[in-house]
This record gives C-alpha cells, structure tokens and sequence, in this order.
C-alpha cells in the first residue's frame, strides 16, 4: 500500500481528543509503518503539551512513530498571558519546537501531506 | 475547465448546512458534470445521516454525482452511546460505509482532491 | 527555499483574529517575498470586510502581497439578512470578489497552495 501521510492541525485546545482518537483509529486500521502521521499544535492549544493525561497518550504515539510540534510563538504567547507557561527548556523531549507553527504547516503539505483539521 | 475534485470533511453535526450550501453553490457554479464532490462525515457528524430532512437533500444531490461517505467507526461509537443509532444495515443505502474515516481522508486528498472544511 | 504557497480559508467571523495573527507570524519568519498569501472568506466571515479595525491590518498586509477574496453569494446572503450590507460597489478597494468561494477555495489548492483553516 502507498504510504499515508498526513498532517493533524490544532489550534484549539478542545480538539485534542478527537485528533487523538483519529490518529489512534489511523494507526489501527492502517498499522504504524504504513503511515506517516505529524501533529502540529499553534495557539491556545499548545497548552495540551503541559497536560498530564494528554502528553501520556501522545508519548505512547511518538513511540509509535507520530511526531508532534509545537509553535514556538505560541508557546510564548502562552507564557507572557500568565497561563501555564511551557517553555523549550521545560518541554516533554518528544515534542519538537518550531520557530513559527504556522510555516511548518504550509512546508510540510508541500511535501505531500494530507491536511486534517479536527 | 480542469475538472474540480473537492472533499469535504465533516466532524461537527451543526456544519452540515454549510457543507451542503457550499455543495450547491459550488454545483450551481460550475455544474455537476465538471466536478466531483466527496463528502465525509466522522465523529458525531454522521449522526446527519439518520435526519431525514438533511437526507433529503443530500439524497438529491447524490443523485448528481456527490458521494456520502460515513465512518464506520464513528457510527459505532454513535451507537454504543445510546444515540440515535444508524448501522450499516439500515443507512440509506445511497451513503458508503468505509471502515475508518480518517483514512479515507488522507487517501482522497492523495487522489488530488481539495480538502474543505466548512 | 522555495516558495510557500498558501491559503487561509474563513468561514466562522471569530476566525479572523487567528488568521491574520498567522499571516502576520509567516512573513515575519520567512518574508513577504517568499509566500504568496490568500485569504477567502466565505459564509458570515465576509462581514469583517466592513470592519474598519479589521480593513485596517487587512490593507497593510494587502500591500506586502497578501490577496484578499470574497465570496459574492455570501456577500448577497448577508444583505438580504438585513446585516452589514457589502457590495461589489461599496467594498474595499483592494479586496477582490469571486462568483463563489468554494469554487476559488479548490482551484487555489489545485494550483498548489495549501490550505488552512484557522
């Protein structure tokens, strides 16, 4: 079968679960090394990445081979508006930070990833 | 005219009128023979596919070549809650059941189709 | 590096402040010069083009390259409710309307932009 590729946008911290529950459905109908699965997390709901429960399931993904992203002007944005503050240096270490979210979602469609908004 | 190959991707049951007005609009505009329109619904969307004004006019707009498809795993878990419950066995027998959503969604855009999502 | 391609599709008028934040975010990382920026705006979200403080951003990104579309049946529909009333005579010079946005929304994708949805 062709490779699946595809990227989970999230910009609103209530989508979390059902782009967790859609990966989680993706990888078990299509298996692990069948599909290339990135999530990308801009604005409000990068403050998933300092959620307990949520980084639990998403650590059990990356171990699977799904990638998550971090905004790293959002991230600040957080910090500065006094809510949970999730820094680079306080981050989980599976999670990669990127200058500017909203970049990395136009590059990595451009090179053939499916866009999902959940 | 390049024919015009579109998905649109519901997960949320009050987007449904959007969907299905931008469906129209966009045949009125171009008309049925140069475009072809997918439409699926997972997550509690699907639960538009047991709301019989909403299957009337999805029926009629089947009939001009627009494909409703419905995630298995979504109906399932539709039921499971107490919901409405729609089965393969009694959907309206124009709507395709694929086994999961998501899937779907990455291997149509892979087909180049435009992803929407009202 | 190459050339992003992107569009930014606006349907929910609460969206705007989230995509601009964005567009404003990608040309300060990569430059004007190296993105080609569209916005369409389609449903109730075409009532910001009669927003002054909205214009106002809206016209300073226009003259760093962003396009600016509307939708003209939505523009009709939101006459006909009685709201805000934009026309193709009365709308801001550098905004331009297209017959339907949905239409707009698949070329522009199958031109290679990608899409999102903020």
């Amino acid at each position: 079968m062709k490779r699946l590729k595809v990227l989970f946008h999230i910009n609103e911290l209530e989508k979390w679960d059902t782009a967790l529950g859609n990966i989680i459905n993706l990888l078990k109908d299509v298996g692990e090394e069948s599909a290339d699965v990135v999530v990308i997390a801009n604005g409000p709901s990068v403050n998933a990445y300092g959620n307990d429960n949520k980084l639990s399931v998403m650590k059990g993904l990356s171990e699977r081979g799904v990638r998550f992203l971090a905004c790293r002007n959002s991230l600040r944005k957080m910090c500065s508006s006094g809510d949970s503050c999730i820094t680079e240096e306080n981050i989980s270490s599976f999670i990669e930070t990127v200058p500017a979210g909203i970049t990395a979602i136009i590059k990595i469609q451009s090179d053939g990833f499916a866009y999902v908004k959940p």
